[in-house]
C-alpha cells in the first residue's frame, strides 16, 4: 500500500492507495464516531455501495446510504439538502462521519455537506473516478454551483482520509480514464519533468490500467498536490498553478455547454493551449510545445480546441474567476516541470487561438 | 474608545465600543476590499443604513446595500440566496467584504455567506441589538436555520472586526434591551463573580440604558467572551459554559413557539431554573439562588418559566443538541462566578420544574 501525507496547518491526514482499499474504508473511521453516512449516486451504488457498507458495518455504528441524483447538473442546494435531511431525520450528531463514495461532484458536494452541517463534522474521500483521485479528493476544496457561477458557494475543509482504491478504475469509461490523466500529466509539466519523462514512457500502459503504472502515476500524482497544499491550502499563491490549462479550459466547457467535454478533456487541451502561449510570451521550446502536444494526444484527449470565435473565446476566458483587476491571467510554462502565474497580451491569446483552435 | 481583542488560531480581530462608531466604519474594512455589500433588514436601514453608507462610501469603494426580510423565520437557505444572488450579479470577488448591520439574524446570515461565497471571504459586524452586541457578534458562530433544527447549517467564520455604536440601543424597544441584559449577566454568573456584582448594583442604570453603564457592561461581557472562545473556538469544551440557562430556554423557545420569548428573555428565566437545579445538585446557596431571581427579575426578564407539562418540558430538553448519550446535560453553577457542564439526575429535574413553572 502507498501512504501519502498531507499536512495543513491545523490538520492532518493519509491517502492511502492500494488495489482493494474498499473493502477496508473501516479503518478510515476514527474511534469516536457515532454513525456513518454513506454519500454516493445510484451508478456508483450499483458497482460498490455493498461492498463499502460491508466494510463500514464492522465499526459496529450505523450506516445510513444517501443516493443523490447523477451528474454536475445536480451539484446544487436542493440536491445538498437531500443530505441534511437524511442527517436531521436520522439523529446524526457532531461526532458523525461522512463517507464520500464517488466522482468529484459527489466528494464536493459531501465535504461542504460536511463543512456546514452543525457547523463542521468528519469526512472520508473514497474518490472512484481517476479525475477524483489526483485532483479533487485531495486538498478540502469543497462546494456547490450557483446558477450564476460554478463552486460559487463552498469552503475549505479537509477529509480525515482519503481511501483510494485503484481497482475501481476497471469499470470506469475509456474517455473518463483519458480526463483524469490529464490531470496526471499537468503535474509533471508544472512541478517535475521526470515525471513528465516518466508518463511519455508510460503513457499506453496508463490508458490499460496497468496497474503498477496506474499506482506509481496516483501516488506522484497525490505527493505533488499535498506538497502544493501543504503551502498554499487557501489558493492565495502558489495553489494557482494547479490551474494550468484550465483558463482555456473553462472555456471550452462553458462555450460548449458544461457537459459536452469531460472536464480533465478540456483540461488536457487547455494545456495544449497554455503550452503554445508559453512558448509565445514565456519561453518554453517550440519542440516542448511538440511534446505536450504529443502527450495530451497520446493518453487519448482532444488537441484541438473548438471553434467558438476569438471574441467569444476572450469573453469567456474573461469572465473566469481568474481574471482579476481586467488582464486575462494564465499558468505558463517557461519550461517543463517550472510554472508562473501571469497575464498575457491580448494578441498573443489571439496568435494561440488562431494556432490551436479547428 | 474601548478596545477589546480577540484571539483564535488562524485568527485576531478587533471589538470596538464607542458612541457613534456607525460614523467611522471605514475604519474597519481592509486596504486591499475591493468592493462593500452593507446586510442589513428594512428596520435596520430605515435608521441606520444611510449613515453606514455615508462612512463606507469614505473607503472609495462601491457600497452594494442588501435587504433581507426581517426575523427568525427568514433566517434560512432561501434568504441567504438573496445574498450571493446579489454578490455574484455585481461582481463581487474573493477580496469584497460584506458588513453585517443587524441583529443576531443578520449577523449570523451574513457571517455564514461570507464564509462560503467563494470559499471565504471576509466581514464585518456591526451589531444593532444588545444581544447581538454582548455574544451573536463575538466568537465566530454563523448559520442558518434547517426546517428540521436550529442553527443547522453553519459555519466557525471569525470576522475581521466587529464595530459596536452604543448610541444606537436607544432605538431598541425595552423589550429587548432585558432580553441583551440577560446574556450580560450570564457572564457574571458563570466567569465572574465581581461582574455579577457590579451588576446587581447598577441592574436600574443598565435598564434605563445609562451610556457609561452600557460602555462598562458591552465591553466586560465582549471581554469574557472573547477569553472563552480563545480557549475554545469550536466549541469542543469550555465554550459550553456559554450555554447557561440555555438548555431550559430553549425548551421555552421551542415549547411556546420561537418568536413568543424572545431568546434573552427564555435564557434570563432559564438561568433561575440553572440556579434552582445547581443548588439541587451542585452546591449553590438558596441564598444565590435568590440573588439570581431577584437580578433577573431586575432587569426585566420573566422567572417563571411557562407550564408546558413536566413531561413535554423533559421531552423538549432531551431533543435540545446538548443532550448526548441520553443524560440531560446543563450548565451548572457551583457558586455565583463559576461553571461547570455536567448532567442531572431526572428526579432533580422534576423537582425544580415543580419549583419554576407558573
Amino acid at each position: 500500500m502507498n501512504v501519502v501525507d498531507v499536512a495543513v496547518p491545523g490538520a492532518r491526514y493519509p491517502i492511502r492507495i492500494a488495489p482493494g482499499r474498499l473493502d477496508h474504508l473501516d479503518e478510515a473511521i476514527p474511534d469516536n464516531a457515532t454513525a456513518i453516512g454513506l454519500i454516493t449516486n445510484p451508478t456508483v451504488a450499483a458497482l460498490y455501495a455493498e461492498r463499502a457498507e460491508r466494510a463500514l458495518a464492522r465499526t459496529g455504528r450505523k450506516v445510513v446510504r444517501i443516493e443523490l441524483p447523477d451528474g454536475e447538473a445536480h451539484k446544487d442546494w436542493q440536491t445538498l439538502n437531500q443530505i441534511f435531511d437524511a442527517l436531521l431525520s436520522n439523529g446524526f450528531d457532531r461526532r458523525s462521519v461522512l463517507v464520500a463514495l464517488g466522482g468529484g461532484v459527489i466528494g464536493d458536494m459531501t465535504g461542504f455537506a460536511a463543512a456546514v452541517y452543525m457547523r463542521g463534522i468528519r469526512f472520508v474521500q473514497v474518490p472512484t473516478t481517476l479525475l477524483a483521485q489526483v485532483d479533487s479528493s485531495v486538498g478540502g476544496k469543497t462546494g456547490v454551483n450557483h446558477p450564476l457561477g460554478k463552486n460559487m458557494i463552498g469552503a475549505f475543509h479537509q477529509p480525515v482520509a482519503v481511501e483510494i482504491d485503484t481497482d475501481v478504475l476497471a469499470t470506469l469509461p475509456p474517455r473518463e480514464v483519458s480526463a483524469g490523466l490529464a490531470e496526471v500529466i499537468k503535474y509533471g509539466m508544472i512541478l517535475d519533468h521526470e515525471f513528465w519523462a516518466w508518463c511519455e514512457a508510460h503513457a499506453t500502459s496508463l490508458r490499460a490500467l496497468d496497474r503498477d503504472a496506474l499506482g506509481h502515476a496516483i501516488r506522484v500524482s497525490c505527493e505533488l498536490k499535498a506538497r502544493v497544499v501543504a503551502e498554499d491550502e487557501r489558493e492565495s499563491g502558489l495553489r494557482a498553478i494547479l490551474n494550468l490549462g484550465h483558463t482555456f479550459g473553462h472555456a471550452i466547457e462553458s462555450g460548449l455547454g458544461y457537459g459536452e467535454w469531460l472536464h480533465g478533456e478540456a483540461v488536457g487541451c487547455g494545456m495544449v493551449q497554455a503550452a503554445e502561449l508559453s512558448c509565445e510570451v514565456a519561453g518554453l521550446p517550440a519542440a516542448d510545445v511538440a511534446r505536450v502536444r504529443k502527450l495530451v494526444a497520446a493518453i487519448g484527449c482532444p488537441v484541438t480546441a473548438p471553434d467558438l470565435g476569438a471574441e467569444r473565446w476572450l469573453a469567456l476566458m474573461r469572465v473566469d474567476k481568474k481574471a482579476e483587476g481586467g488582464e486575462i491571467r494564465f499558468v505558463l510554462t517557461p519550461r517543463i516541470g517550472q510554472a508562473v502565474t501571469r497575464g498575457a497580451p491580448e494578441d498573443a491569446v489571439r496568435r494561440v487561438l488562431a494556432r490551436t483552435v479547428g
